[in-house]
């Protein structure tokens, strides 16, 4: 049995949470991460600290070229929306919706799971927190999943490719717990969609004000935070 | 009603027909093509040309990145296959084949035809020639189609996503006449998996035999061929 799995790693809370429960899990960790011109590409080099960390095996960055499709506001030259309240957030899809985007990830995963002979891929979409977003829902993953079996040489072969979203259900306080159990260090991860330079949140889009409330309503202070003004 | 169409074009035999089809239906055609550092990159030339033939609204062409996840003749130094008799063509997946090439491929497709509001994609996937190739068939492509449904805002708001695949039924000499039938000139197509850099066919790899054996079968000399040797 190859106990190896592709984990989509962004640099985020969430990826990197997702990661450090795949490990928890027994499996030799294989991280991919993306370049897709986004804003905040800080997270990129948080994504190879992680790895560093958690004692990932292997590690790549693939160039994603969105630019030349367009149409977000994380990739695009649109301005970020903040200090949005919860109902905004959890009914509209909002403008830093990239057009497919997990699908294209996915793809890429698939793809290098393929390559490396791994039957499991882990993501840390969440359906609770960003429920605008049709492709973090569990139907979509469902849907992905079955796809995947047909669309490759592990699928003809009989093979059982299973997409793991471990963080589905749970809200951003319960990932955040769960990471903290695993000795995740969320001083380095980065979830804003508009940092500076150097990776200072903005505390203000959908992303930091989500972040920020799931540490509130563990009693504490996103150590983040705490790194940068600390 | 939205009448674009996105459709994936590599420059080859295939897919300029599936295009000619499209445009036959009445769409208004948007080409993606794609640089994925393949050894054949002339069809990237002959699928510019095939669009300004055709009248294609909007031509793009992604990069992908492939050789980082690597795994493919097509892309790394490995050296494609020759000469081979057509058992060993259908029975085997061949060492051309890309892994999750075609899902990779459609993710970029879904994520313009999201942007540009399209709801119709074409794609020349061929299921009798290149039965070796997992995401070329019927169910693949089933699955891909009900995975992009649930993937995007088209999804969410209920609009019907179709993934046509006109060619998937049809031999590769059905697919010629269908193309000679609506004027395609496939002396500008290349389906050379290792062509010269001019795009002068070589005549021994599968693709080149399967399409010699098309236009053979029609008691027709290969227009490219007669172009470099005419």
């Amino acid at each position: 049995m190859n106990r190896s799995a592709v984990v989509l790693l962004s640099g985020g809370l969430d990826s990197a949470t997702a990661l450090a429960i795949a490990r928890s899990q027994g499996f030799e960790t294989c991280a991919i991460s993306y370049d897709y011109g986004q804003r905040h590409r800080v997270e990129l080099s948080l994504a190879a600290q992680q790895c560093s960390i958690q004692g990932v095996a292997k590690h790549i960055t693939v160039d994603v070229d969105m630019r030349k499709i367009g149409g977000s506001a994380l990739t695009a030259d649109i301005e970020v929306p903040k200090d949005r309240d919860e109902a905004a957030m959890s009914h509209d899809i909002p403008i830093t919706y990239v057009p497919a985007r997990n699908t294209v990830f996915l793809s890429y995963a698939l793809a290098w799971a393929e390559v490396l002979g791994a039957n499991d891929i882990f993501i840390g979409v969440n359906a609770l927190d960003y429920s605008g977003y049709p492709d973090c829902r569990p139907e979509y993953i469902s849907a992905f999943q079955t796809m995947a079996r047909l669309a490759t040489k592990v699928g003809v072969e009989g093979a059982e490719l299973t997409i793991h979203t471990p963080l589905i259900d749970l809200t951003k306080a319960q990932i955040i717990s769960a990471g903290l159990d695993l000795g995740v260090q969320y001083e380095f991860t980065s979830s804003c969609y508009d940092p500076s330079p150097e990776g200072r949140p903005c505390r203000h889009c959908d992303s930091c004000l989500l972040r920020e409330k799931g540490f509130a309503s563990l009693g504490m202070t996103d150590p983040l935070v705490a790194r940068f003004d600390g």
